[in-house]
């Protein structure tokens, strides 16, 4: 392990944050806001830290473990630093609730820490969205990165091989990276027009913005999008949330081909497409048949719940802790299977699911038919047993962590709905859970083991479990 | 598949059930209670329905598919003919009820739909016990007779191959199932006379042995062991509970080899001890600590509350649906763990859950190091990597049923917790779950529905899912 390389590495990571940093003082210069003296003040530091881990001179090879632990400590001190603006103006009451807020922020999770959100300044505000659509896309980017460093090793991206990365991409990393971020700018510009459109101020459209398109959740209004009472306003969230939890890739190829063809033919966008579908049919009809509601606003509160969960963004719409049980297994089970692979979406992703299906079908023939062949296949792709066997062991890890994390939860206190639901949304980056860690509720009243817990959720979660697990393997460390 | 075949040899199968039968009946003549008619109604029935079958030749060759079929539809009507007594003598109200009672006897669930209990004439109520003893060692000698038929090919025995069926013990099947039987009677005496010298009535020392030796959980009382308020019974059945989690193919080697090393040094025995003993410290302390109990009697409900959900038993001595929300979580996850491979008891068992442990920690190390190779052991046998796989595609159906099963549960009006409690509860042939299906409740207010998908999922769970979900394959009914 080359740790001076290692540290170099972040030391740039630092630098590049520092300088995203000055996006929110420009709200805090235009409102002579009290949030911009710390805004500075954290520049600063990170700056400085930054270019002195650069000075660290860099020796030895890239290799696979250098890689890991630049991903991982790069995503532990990102989070550390860019917490320092809330920390210092005083936005969060510790540093374990900076950290956590915006550990959620950079992972996508958008479960928050911030009682009253109202009452922060602009700067700090922007801030901490900023961090959702900069960590949505970074993720895609890192898949990317590593996969192309790494070749086909590395469980987390291998299974993400049948839509993150077609053949055709590989030989053009930069090119592909760039590329994407292109579109995914280009489609968070047409959010923000259209937001505007609906009736948000420019402010909050950018919000919303970094909320959908980085499937993140965080809201400039203590009620979420409740506050604003607007079907114009949900259902054009629901756009484009939607078309944040769809695979990037597959942007990239429709625009090369000058189609939609790549994206209406993939097996994964079409299970995800499918999931949506079927379970705001049946959220609708449970609301209807339960709470009696009249079926178009059943419809609406259904539909953006869905989506808003599938794709593990978590704005909310309405207080669905209150909804039947029925609903309310629906959408815990969304949260578990998340949006796609090689969307800024978390959870355990429809591809995986998918392919897990096919195994279970297959392994179930051949209880009476032991000789049976059968290729696993994903649309036109044939997939190797050993991409599906890594899937079954993220399966089996992502529920154990699921578990613990929810007893330690229980342990702080928390009652099992609370705990199990909290632990699965910082794991699958959701955000709200149930019952007390509701919609309407926030996490600001768990204790510090909690809130830390489920940071770490968060981050194993984002970086897709195994990327930090590794760091836990004795033989990761050796040389 | 030849059918005649399946239909004789269910019939022989119901010859043999008809038999049993008259065990109740000698408690109907002695009380001269109101159960006798229908007790010799059923067993007229079940024994010429039995003959009937029997009459159809079988022909062809008798082969793997035909094994499965013989046990799934064996198993559904064996449960349907052992409900007779209950439907024709009105003990359940309707036949629901008394399918619902007899699957949850034969699987060794214990979960009831009789309110009163106590009401019950002692005939039908020691029919309803002897069901979990004859179930706990049916399932026992079942898997070693399909594996021994099949090989190594059905991934459920094959799952259990570590620890059941060792080398030796193949070539001489039926002296096998002959000592096992021996070996699980021998105890079950024992425990009948400790019973009784502990103070119970020799006809509840037969009661609480079939339940606790097929870790079952039948009760004669309507709040189970908590009636009798008395530490030694606990302790007795802490005891004999925990011998029957252990895989009863150990006991046979400890008596060949008249050492129990044989029991001390396999590492699922090993593993189970572990859990329960972890799990009780856990569970003391969380009584302790939150609901401020003395330790000893913390210690005490501790105990026994642990081994008997470890184990799958479900008796209670305590209404631990009130218990912090800790010690329910802790109590929940041992509801999935369950006991060990070739133990009367359910769940994923140990076995299992050992070996997938060890495949995660591998797959976590190749993260770092692909090409690394590395062995799965357990013991001193060294495990194939297809045999893991398929324990994993277990784990996936086995979490899929759960789900699935919860979800109709909750739509049938169930609150989160009760419906996802009773779906874990039937799958692990636990018997009692949380909330409103806690230890002090039943599952008489349950809807049909609710009902019939219990009972699936205790039959799914007894029969290690793939023989039942093999039936719902086209593949498995073509020539």
């Amino acid at each position: 392990m080359y740790y001076r390389l290692i540290i170099h590495s972040i030391g740039n990571i630092l630098i590049l944050l520092a300088l995203t940093m000055f996006f929110p003082v420009i709200w805090s210069v235009k409102d002579r806001s009290s949030d911009l003296a710390p805004l500075l003040l954290s520049i600063a530091i990170t700056l400085i830290v930054g270019f002195l881990m650069r000075q660290v001179k860099p020796e030895g090879k890239f290799g696979r473990r250098e890689g890991f632990a630049i991903v991982g400590f790069g995503w532990i001190l990102i989070v550390a630093f860019g917490a320092l603006p809330l920390f210092l103006s005083g936005s969060a009451p510790s540093f374990t609730d900076a950290y956590f807020e915006i550990m959620s922020g950079f992972t996508t999770t958008g479960a928050t820490v911030i009682s009253d959100v109202e009452s922060l300044d602009r700067g700090i505000l922007f801030w901490r969205s900023l961090t959702h659509w900069i960590g949505g896309m970074g993720i895609i980017v890192l898949s990317l990165a590593v996969f192309a460093l790494f070749g086909g090793g590395a469980s987390m991206f291998r299974a993400e091989v049948p839509s993150l990365v077609p053949e055709k991409i590989m030989p053009r990393l930069k090119q592909t990276a760039m590329a994407l971020w292109g579109i995914y700018t280009v489609i968070s510009l047409i959010q923000v027009i259209t937001l505007k459109l609906a009736g948000l101020s420019f402010f909050d459209s950018l919000i919303y913005t970094f909320g959908s398109m980085g499937t993140g959740g965080f809201s400039s209004r203590n009620i979420s999008v409740e506050a604003y009472r607007s079907v114009s306003i949900e259902m054009v969230l629901v756009l484009f949330m939607t078309l944040a939890g769809i695979n990037f890739s597959l942007y990239y190829r429709a625009v090369q081909r000058r189609s939609l063809r790549a994206i209406v033919t993939d097996p994964e966008a079409r299970g995800y497409l499918t999931i949506l579908i079927g379970a705001t049919f049946l959220v609708t009809g449970s609301l209807v048949i339960s709470m009696k509601l009249p079926v178009l606003r059943a419809l609406r509160y259904a539909v953006f719940q869905v989506v808003s969960i599938s794709t593990t963004t978590g704005f909310s719409s309405a207080d669905f802790s209150l909804w039947p049980p029925f609903a309310q297994a629906i959408l815990m089970i969304l949260m578990f299977i998340g949006a796609s692979a090689g969307s800024t979406g978390g959870g355990l992703k429809v591809a995986r699911l998918l392919l897990l299906f096919k195994y279970m079908a297959k392994q179930i023939k051949r209880v009476a038919r032991p000789r049976l062949m059968i290729q696993t296949k994903l649309g036109e792709s044939h997939i190797q047993d050993s991409v599906v066997h890594e899937i079954l062991a993220f399966f089996f890890i992502y529920v154990l962590l699921f578990v613990l994390g929810g007893m330690v939860l229980a342990a702080t206190g928390l009652d099992l709905i609370s705990a199990f639901s909290a632990s699965v949304a910082a794991l699958s980056n959701i955000g709200p859970g149930l019952a007390r860690v509701g919609p309407l509720s926030n996490y600001s009243l768990l204790s510090p083991v909690a809130k830390w817990t489920m940071s770490f959720l968060m981050l194993a979660g984002r970086l897709e479990i195994f990327t930090i697990l590794v760091m836990f393997s004795g033989s990761f460390w050796k040389r």
